[in-house]
């Protein structure tokens, strides 16, 4: 795959200064349209060999465009916060909204393929991460993401004497890291790993361009006119709505379903509910103090009917925990800054360090559950959410979270009777709105997409809780007794 | 993901008499539809615990819609031809027609899911043959085809019974392998590993339907109603165009590429020629019956322009082989059977056995030359041509094939030159047409795309040679230099 790119690529003085003026005006005007019309951001990786010229390349792009709706973003050794959290924590964290251009020096290539290169990972596990690369970099395009990798390239020699002319030039020399000359010494792992990346991971929405990097003229205008031609391009399409192609879903045949096996019966008497709320409150704040608990955290998901009570269920949490130790978020329509980023992006930003929990009132579920019944996203998109959604949970079980999914359920008729005491009660009344009602009428449609939803995202390593809801005590317990078993179960 | 399969679904008889009639009517109008426009094909894949009824089901779907248009094909364990193939040239054989339907008992999904149950494989090994059937079911999809994956599910307590009552009957008491019986003994893990490859492969383009599979009147008009409804979403979309959405790639801006980097002058002396032919014919002819061949095939792919030599680079190979041991595929426009199939189907069908050689004068790299320059495809299917290709090269040398894929460069007017001489000598007229004048004319426009190829299809385990092939003597010892080096290296 690199051939091309050790041929010796030059682009003169003359050419370079003569193409120079068109390509950044050019740039600039595309630049100004992604802006003002907003409709996806551009995301630009650059990697490559040491010495290639990559930070030379980035500095002129920002000079060339506006910088103002540029992001650059170099990563390097992640800190303690990113340490914590799942490996593409922090590329989430650094993804342009729409309408600018993140420029991603050093990326989500760059550990796993220097892991390999180090014989820290084997093939098979490097492969499986590249296929989670692929993955995440479809929900990117999938989205609408511009994505584009450029790959910087030096044969063996040039490698060799462009390090070196750059550790002579005392205005260069801090450019070189001692780390490069060792890179340098594994040239030919470091190709071939990468080459296998390449190829694995350039696909038809993202493929990789591979630039030889010895001469800057020919680098930078290749760079400049490809993200030219590229913007453009997606300029052009973006005018045009994508279509809609789903694959139909039926409900089951025989109208049972896992909502209607649940006994909503269940019920626990005041005094009995005393007790156990005393002991479960008492065991979880002694797990959350727990020296087993200090590198894990606790993700959990309410999501149920209005007025199921997900509310008092996270309260009886919160209560037995220590204030600095948790977080509630409570999730309504997305803001502007939300809208503008992936739909999972949003709840990326809330994902608790180690020892802590983050409780989410409403959650990414919304995508399979009000997103589709509203018709707010495309058959496509929901569809394509079931996945994202699991690859995202992965991640986070992967990294030690314990990952609570509650469904509280509660009858057509039990709502009806809440909706009607909370009108009555002056503190209780700014709780039910024209909304609540008008949800009511698609009770049905919403049991079909909770039914979905816990038959394409409930997994072994996260299960749904379904949780009989219409006895509030019941429920409660049901949830804080849930808590308590997975973790001390794990943790002790 | 199993949850709502455990539900103990009922359609009662009444119901499913009703119910039948307007099924049937409606599957046989949306099979005669798919049959005569012939746009796309639907591939239905069944898995899933034994004793679920997967057979039954099966059947009934022949007896329901017209088994002319259906091809049923159950995968037992892999003869001895299947055997010597890569792992997905069984199902690649089996795939069916536009126009039909094929269903697949027992699929692609067998093998690696019982290999991770009886623990031949490791999880990461598990993951990557997943990642490489969500490729695979991609291209698939890409290509038209209607994907269907329903899994038959049952709790244990009901697969148990459900063996039980089968084997007490003698009329269905053969139905029961003594295997069902050992593979119940492990029912929990393999749930838990059929629920890790479903979440893995469950996409929105091709989602898993589990279905239980206690109650056959449950399970037929599910599986029915599915088919039904996804057969009439499909027809109806596949009457609109596909939109062409690729990513803009530019040739390189210096006009320097690798075809240009050939050194053409070079060549051979008529006697040192024919010396080396006589050392390399030999050479290969003692290879190619080399005990270490006996495992091992080849697989040469041979392109260039039109009278750059590659017939006669193949007669040399050839000539040095045994005429039961190879096979030499031409490849002109496809059929119309290959037409009705993915575009790699018709290479697929001539991959080799152990210890032969199949050599083709042009392939599957006509996907990114003549149909990218042509504009017989679009842009988006160029684009991913690549990475089909790239994947289906490594299935091949993941085999044991040894590859060898030629490019036979020659200038324009050398072209020139070997055209002349054609048209005067009488036997070898019939080698110029029209045809050959008209492609002389996008020479620069196949230069492009002879560039890209060699950039995104030359790797580590398929490189491309680039043979300078001005000199037909120089070039044709190339070509069995490069065989032979290669073969004796590994083999010796």
């Amino acid at each position: 795959m690199f051939e091309s790119a050790e041929l010796g690529h030059k682009v003169s003085k003359q050419e370079y200064e003569r193409e120079v003026p068109k390509l950044r005006e050019a740039l600039l005007d595309a630049q100004f349209e992604l802006s003002q019309r907003a409709g996806f951001q551009v995301i630009l990786l650059i990697g490559g060999v040491d010495g290639a010229g990559k930070g030379e390349t980035v500095n002129l792009l920002n000079d060339w465009m506006d910088p103002h709706h540029i992001h650059t973003v170099a990563f390097s050794d992640p800190d303690q916060q990113e340490r914590e959290r799942p490996y593409m924590w922090r590329f989430w964290r650094a993804l342009p909204p729409k309408g600018k251009i993140g420029i991603f020096f050093g990326s989500w290539y760059t550990e796993p393929i220097v892991d390999r290169v180090m014989g820290h990972a084997k093939t098979a596990d490097f492969d499986q991460r590249l296929q989670e690369i692929v993955r995440f970099e479809k929900m990117l395009t999938d989205e609408g993401a511009l994505v584009l990798k450029f790959w910087f390239h030096l044969s063996r020699e040039k490698q060799k004497t462009r390090l070196e002319s750059l550790q002579k030039n005392p205005k260069t020399r801090w450019r070189v890291a001692e780390t490069a000359w060792d890179r340098f010494k594994k040239y030919d792992k470091f190709k071939k790993i990468s080459e296998h990346a390449l190829r694995l991971t350039s696909t038809a929405e993202a493929p990789w361009i591979v630039v030889e990097g010895m001469d800057s003229n020919y680098r930078n205008l290749t760079v400049g006119k490809t993200l030219l031609a590229a913007l453009e391009e997606k300029l052009k399409e973006s005018r045009l709505t994508k279509p809609a192609n789903g694959f139909p879903l039926l409900p089951t045949i025989d109208n049972r379903h896992i909502l209607g096996s649940l006994d909503l019966g269940l019920h626990l008497a005041k005094h009995e509910y005393e007790k156990q709320l005393d002991y479960y409150q008492g065991k979880l704040s002694q797990l959350s103090r727990h020296p087993g608990f200090e590198k894990r955290s606790v993700i959990a998901v309410f999501e149920g009917p209005d007025a199921a009570g997900k509310g008092g269920g996270i309260k009886k949490i919160t209560n037995a925990l220590d204030a600095r130790k948790y977080q509630v978020i409570p999730v309504a329509a997305p803001t502007d800054e939300e809208l503008a980023h992936p739909y999972l992006w949003r709840f990326w930003r809330h994902m608790p360090g180690h020892g802590r929990f983050t409780l989410f009132d409403r959650s990414w579920y919304g995508r399979v559950l009000v997103e589709r019944v509203e018709k707010f996203c495309s058959e496509a998109d929901w569809m394509r959410g079931y996945n994202e959604i699991n690859d995202f949970e992965q991640q986070l079980v992967e990294n030690g979270a314990f990952l609570f999914k509650f469904w509280i359920a509660i009858s057509k008729e039990e709502q009806l009777a809440r909706f009607e005491e909370r009108q009555k009660i002056g503190f209780k009344r700014f709780k039910i709105t024209e909304e609540d009602w008008r949800n009511r009428e698609k009770w049905n449609d919403y049991e079909t997409a909770v039914c979905d939803m816990v038959d394409r995202t409930s997994t072994d390593s996260a299960p749904w809780t379904l949780v009989e809801g219409n006895d509030k005590y019941y429920a409660r317990i049901r949830i804080l007794k849930t808590l308590c078993e997975k973790i001390e179960k794990e943790i002790s």
